[in-house]
């Protein structure tokens, strides 16, 4: 694969301050994401939730990208996320007008996450990238969602290779000056290595020489907060268990706390890695943590 | 005065979860704040805004219960929030069907506010139980709003004595067992203020015996994002500023950060303690923090 044309977008919820504010740099400066070989584009994702100060105006604009959903006229005459996913394709797609190969798509989390790279696919190419970011930043994370269905439906589905790039914890609808920084040198850092890709494209072996012992998460399931029958939460985060992304979960291990301080346990059959932990989008999912197992590269 | 009826409330701002999930549990188990003497009742204040999982639904309600905005017809037909404002003052104004003396209005804040006991005012009975919560938690912080305006519109202001219990940080629209559990202790800790208050009340001169070095933190002002002329952000909280509520701010010490990472300096002419730094929702109002003076009692 040769990268001809990059994608990074920032406001698919629009109410995940970093990544708007983001773009809008990218956009007064665009020089600082152009690099020889390929072309930037920069997208604001979800421009009338970005104006609301809301994460969408009627559904999550980053589950539009199914393309049955799309098909069906009328889903996309009457919501807008899906009518506005339709332009991002009919713009971006691999039958679009500009297509892109690589989506970078910028994200904020209420958990703690701190960096984390996304990925849906795990290849050489990903795992080139992922070695190559987790020597600039040694703290990132890297998150595989490839089991996870995500790769379906998301913006960054559109393009050949997407990546996420999540912080936090950030509450919505706020800046905040490190993470901002943050994502703004991993953006930098993964459109180097696509440079680098380009000009001589890094072997898998080359990369675990380098870093060799390169940790990835892998996707294995959520938890929702414990509901009586009519959905309403019984449960809250367990403190032991808060801000703990990343952190090993073993079975019997406190999970949520009910409002009359009882503990309830993970009654899980081996150890997993909690991520997303409180992430405030999705209570209305039905997840109160994503859980992954701890694969080493 | 004799404290006959007491309110509590939570969910004035629909995404706040700690006071709506403790308004629920108070009222599946209301012995939990009956007290001798008078009579506890509870509210949730937003219920759409609840429902909907976001903080209005047209405008603030904690800034509708100003008896002019109130009394205009034009008002209350087309915005929920002041028609809301309308039927909680018939029920619980001072004319209204059960008035109330105490009104306990909790809230979640993204800034570093740990637990804050907000006061409209201070006399005598405020400063009481500022002490009187101070010995039970001696982390709480104790915030005088006298002169920044709330007292007039804030849903508290129904009540001969209003006051807020503010935690955080939390994001909103997120659960914390932790600051949960603190909101619940220190409710019951103002409720035996109450009880012990009707049946002796305690004198300022006690409550100093008891309490020697009680610190107000008073309302002084507020500053602004910087902003272009369009009222577009131009800057964040000062990475050094974050999460440093009730710090020291000295002139000169940095503030805000530009997008392009160039710090900008407090040009004030004394120290202040900022609170409610990169309160999410103070975005839309104008507000980057509150600025307040520290007075010892």
């Amino acid at each position: 694969m040769k990268i001809k044309r990059v994608l990074i977008d920032g406001g698919t919820h629009g109410n995940e301050l970093i990544g708007i504010y983001l773009i809008k740099k990218f956009e007064r400066h665009p020089e600082l994401v152009q690099r020889s070989g390929f072309e930037t584009l920069t997208l604001l994702g979800n421009p009338k939730a970005i104006e609301a100060g809301i994460r969408y105006i009627n559904t999550d604009l980053n589950r539009c990208f199914d393309s049955q959903l799309l098909m069906d006229v009328a889903n996309y005459e009457s919501n807008y996320e899906i009518s506005r996913a339709r332009e991002i394709c009919a713009q971006f797609g691999q039958e679009g007008q500009t297509p892109v190969d690589v989506s970078i798509n910028l994200h904020g989390t209420t958990a703690n996450m701190g960096s984390t790279l996304i990925l849906d696919t795990i290849d050489a190419f990903t795992r080139g990238m992922a070695a190559y970011l987790s020597l600039i930043e040694p703290t990132l994370k890297i998150y595989s969602s490839a089991s996870s269905g995500r790769r379906h439906d998301s913006l960054r589905s559109l393009a050949h290779c997407g990546v996420g790039l999540e912080v936090g914890p950030v509450a919505h609808g706020t800046l905040h000056a490190e993470w901002f920084q943050q994502t703004e040198a991993l953006v930098y850092a993964i459109l180097d290595y696509l440079e680098r890709y380009n000009s001589s494209p890094i072997s898998p072996q080359q990369n675990l020489l380098e870093h060799p012992s390169l940790t990835v998460y892998q996707y294995a399931g959520v938890v929702d907060y414990p509901r009586d029958k009519n959905g309403e939460i019984q449960a809250m985060i367990h403190p032991q268990l808060q801000f703990k992304d990343y952190e090993a979960l073993n079975p019997g291990d406190p999970i949520f706390l009910t409002f009359d301080g009882e503990a309830i346990a993970y009654l899980g059959d081996s150890t997993v890695y909690p991520i997303f932990i409180n992430e405030a989008a999705y209570y209305e999912k039905g997840i109160a943590m994503c859980l992954t197992e701890k694969q080493q590269f």
